[in-house]
């Protein structure tokens, strides 16, 4: 699949808010069902988002999907990272190759994986898993020069969301976004800074391994960054500060939401790109399920910009969409909440045969 | 399947503790793999605690069976529990009818369930999916007499342990264990009390839906249990206070530990069980995967006591073994951490082609 030639402006796309008036109904559907009222707790408001995102239908969640999208950072040069851009490259074609903890959770899950060269600063041979979407080799390094031209921006986001649309248009029920990208913790704290907003010091954190001197080396260059724009509309935000994979996850989120279906945002990267879809779209909110709260520091902040409270909380830090992975299986369990028997079939059952 | 000719005496059992001698290689294994080391937090503990269950093994976890244990309990009769005893016998059919929450999330996360009659009070119709180990219709009222006799303890210790037992020479991977019954977190709260040990009012909670008055109904009730017995050793706890369904859980924790296979605990009775297990082989607790912290009051000074801290927490409180269910695709996803490529192989491969 070639999505180069796929982009409307995702500006013009078209994202409804849930529908609010099948609210009640759904929740009480959802507490008729045979438990005491409640007694799932977050796997029933789970439950009732998607049942409202695919309101009238019932939920399907049997086929999803992780997009790991993979770019880049000029701003590596500045040493904002414990491991070279080259490693990009080589989890690139780990994950192709099947071996990556994405690959290990999905296979676990039931899900599968599409990896996409948003902006790899390499040539990628052909290969059937991966979707070639490249932007550029690599974003520009932010620190001296803008990230991205306005053109790529838009070039980003709409091939994330046609991507994504095409998947749900060929049967995917479930989209999960997840990313590579040495350097991206970076581009996303400045995302964050920008976009939340927060005080920068508040957004940058160890990323893949960083030590205290790495953090305050990572804090000093993205203050650098920071003072060559006072930007703050979302696409220019990006254009300064963002890489490629993190403008292509946004749209990955718009293009799910427009198209009516959730997706499962994990981590630091993937959160600030939920951010800047939500800027974007307010609406796109109602269809991100967040998946995990990230050891990143920084990632419980951002969520707090989303009003977002994950799922899981499991210690993580790894990126590549491993936390949104392990929740399909929460989404598939809340979406099973509507085949439940009815309390009240069941607590006539019981008087019915005088045993109460 | 009729397990009533099965036991052996659980005390019998052989249980070894984890070979520890074997955990400094696999967790230099797991830090081996391709991500920063512990970046996949708390899964990176769970696939030492897999490896170490198998070892010399590999794990595996393709095929995890729930149990289901269900009892009634003569406390119902004090008033203790928000539902009558019939809604027991009735959700025994909604779980052989594939209709309730633990055969949704079964469903959703390719768990099989079996359902065993460890003690309902009725006479239930045979059903491929029903295992009839029935210890007596309902313990007795533990407010005025012993609940069960040690033989029908012994019985049903044994009787869960070769349930079990029999399904992992079936190839049972992962054993995950629900219950259902009416009254039964009293008993619960009785057998934590003694064994924690804890006081009696931090171990009473709302259970299946009470309100203050109700709580104080039950605190009531279980100090006048209580007070017949200074029982403290696990089986004459058990004898004074136990359910059947929960001595069968116990039973079966053991039977786990004993061929070497986890076995998933949830909620505030199941870890009651877990809890008798303990105490009587404290070599079980290294088989033990805690699912789920429940909302029931207890759960947290009950999962203290067994140095346990579940990796979900949803808010639910349910049973059924629901909270087991959904740890099963973390198991999945954690063992295949073991499957991941190496990281020195992956930055091999990063500088080789030069584009560190």
């Amino acid at each position: 699949m070639d999505s180069r030639v796929a982009p409307t402006n995702v500006s013009d796309l078209a994202i409804a808010p849930l529908d609010s008036a099948a609210q009640l109904r759904l929740r009480a559907l959802i507490d008729g069902k045979s438990k005491p009222p409640g007694s799932l707790g977050r796997l029933e408001d789970l439950a009732l988002q998607l049942g409202l995102i695919w309101h009238p239908q019932m939920p399907r969640t049997e086929r999803a999907t992780v997009f790991v999208f993979a770019g880049d950072h000029g701003l590596v040069a500045e040493g904002v990272s414990a491991y070279p851009s080259g490693v990009t490259r080589a989890m690139v074609a780990t994950y192709l190759d099947g071996r990556a903890a994405v690959n290990a959770f999905a296979r676990a899950a039931g899900v599968e994986v599409s990896v996409v060269d948003a902006g790899v600063d390499a040539e990628l041979p052909p290969h059937p898993a991966l979707i070639d979407a490249k932007i550029r080799r690599g974003s520009r390094n932010a620190a001296i020069e803008p990230a991205l031209t306005p053109d790529e921006v838009n070039h980003a986001l709409a091939s994330g969301a046609a991507i994504v649309a095409a998947s749900i248009d060929e049967g995917t029920n479930i989209v999960a976004i997840g990313e590579m990208g040495i350097g991206n913790t970076a581009a996303a704290s400045l995302l964050m800074h920008r976009l939340a907003p927060a005080a920068l010091a508040d957004c940058v954190g160890a990323g893949a391994g960083l030590d205290a001197a790495g953090i305050a080396r990572k804090l000093a260059v993205l203050t650098r960054a920071a003072a060559r724009s006072d930007a703050t509309a979302p696409l220019d935000v990006l254009a300064q500060f963002g890489g490629c994979e993190i403008a292509m996850m946004a749209g990955a989120i718009l293009g799910a939401a427009s198209r009516r279906r959730p997706v499962i945002v994990d981590g630091f990267i993937a959160t600030a790109a939920a951010l800047v879809a939500v800027r974007l779209h307010p609406a796109a909110r109602d269809y991100c399920v967040f998946a995990h709260r990230s050891d990143e520091r920084g990632h419980g902040l951002l969520l707090e910009a989303l009003g977002a409270r994950p799922y899981l909380d499991l210690g993580m830090r790894l990126g590549e969409g491993t936390g949104a992975v392990l929740a399909v299986p929460l989404l598939r369990a809340a979406a099973g909440i509507f085949a439940m028997a009815d309390l009240a079939e069941v607590l006539g059952n019981s008087s019915r045969q005088g045993d109460a």
